[in-house]
């Protein structure tokens, strides 16, 4: 019940692709704000799929929630606050908190997680790819033990161009990790 | 105002029920989705009652939103992207994010805390007993100092028949925390 | 990659005003609830301008959600769940989560930060001036280096009179921080 443990503070960098693969209703832009122009009030849950950074294997879904903030025209783009998380199958989830800019990459906090990422605390680093379809990820984590190294491997160059494998986009058995979230 | 002080890496368990008595007009179930079975889009603002996990005192209550990520056929339920605090009257609050399946045990994310909870960190587990009403919480808290006796009372066995003791449901004097949350 | 750190646990108080000038069209007030009095279900996207404590600096804005949990008619006010984040341009963004009542001081867990607050946690204290137009914050920041002086200015006395220095307001270059967020 009351065990001791010392919290790593060593930084591990872990890389994840996110994509819409446009078969999950996903994301529904609710314009609550009932303004032409994207605003204030709009809001817009989301689910897309996760991939490993080197493109083999599914790891499973993101879910969570963008609040239009304000339309920012001379980046022809928008600022949301973003509050989500990222589901590991098995080995947990990383939830995370901050800026989401359509038009720049941005620093999100690391809120926390569960299971193999309990008690995870830094930052995330978020790159658009394909607006609002691909995103590359660079996490910065501290406090967790060492990642497996499945969720390791060497990460393919972020480019507008990048698909998950077909085994994994397939979630053939091997290109995917233990109990994938879908 | 520059105070040194250790952080406690120390486990403490503390268990929580959470009750909808259904006196507070909770959930708000909002079908933003417009789609007539639970989907993407659909929002769902909630505040339940807590009790300690001995249903002897009433804590307080749970506030936040779910926000529906997707309906899930097979397992007759859906999935939650969960994001709230639980309340312990003058002991300060716990904020949580993760997953809510309906369907599931699942652990969320302990994001932090105010009050005797300030930089608490670590998971916490949701067992569902009846849904939507009943929900046993064990969270795993790190960076706190010992809770006081008064939350750490033996819990009850997780069951669909618990509830609370008459006194904490009647807010007796002494059934509740000090100012407890309503 | 694998650098190992320590954390500090020193205790860094930072003062922010948060100011609403009414020229963000912030809050975005939505009545989901379709009930005259505010109730469950309401939702209240917003953002509002910030400055340092002392008055002379724009430091950038807030952004994020507050969730109506109940309408306390004693208090003559409302209870929300707060999610949300502070912006300091250059400097990066804390992360905070907790209760917003608008009839008393409340806590706010930190739930996480990027740039100079990447790592931080702790709690921030809001205390309210002007409805819903003026609030004072103090954080508690724990886990950063030592905050950059521009921030640490001696802050002006919390009163429901206070602006910010006319320079500030206009965002001239001596009285903004590095790239401030608008």
């Amino acid at each position: 019940e009351a065990q001791e443990s010392s919290r790593p503070t060593k930084v591990q960098e872990l890389h994840v692709y996110e994509i819409n693969e446009r078969d999950r209703g996903s994301p529904a832009f609710l314009k609550l704000s009932q303004k032409q122009v994207n605003s204030l009030g709009d809001l817009v849950p989301f689910t897309n799929k996760i991939y490993t950074g080197d493109l083999q294997k599914r790891l499973g879904i993101t879910s969570g929630l963008c609040v239009l903030i304000q339309h920012v025209p001379d980046k022809k783009g928008d600022r949301y606050e973003a509050i989500y998380s990222f589901y590991f199958g098995d080995y947990g989830h990383i939830s995370v908190q901050g800026p989401y800019l359509t038009y720049q990459d941005t620093y999100l906090a690391v809120t926390g997680g569960s299971g193999i990422f309990e008690g995870a605390y830094g930052q995330v680093k978020l790159q658009q790819l394909v607006f609002p379809f691909k995103i590359f990820y660079t996490f910065y984590l501290k406090g967790i033990r060492d990642l497996p190294q499945e969720l390791l491997g060497k990460p393919v160059e972020p480019s507008p161009n990048v698909e998950a494998s077909p085994a994994a986009k397939a979630t053939e058995s091997h290109a995917v990790i233990p109990n994938f979230t879908d």
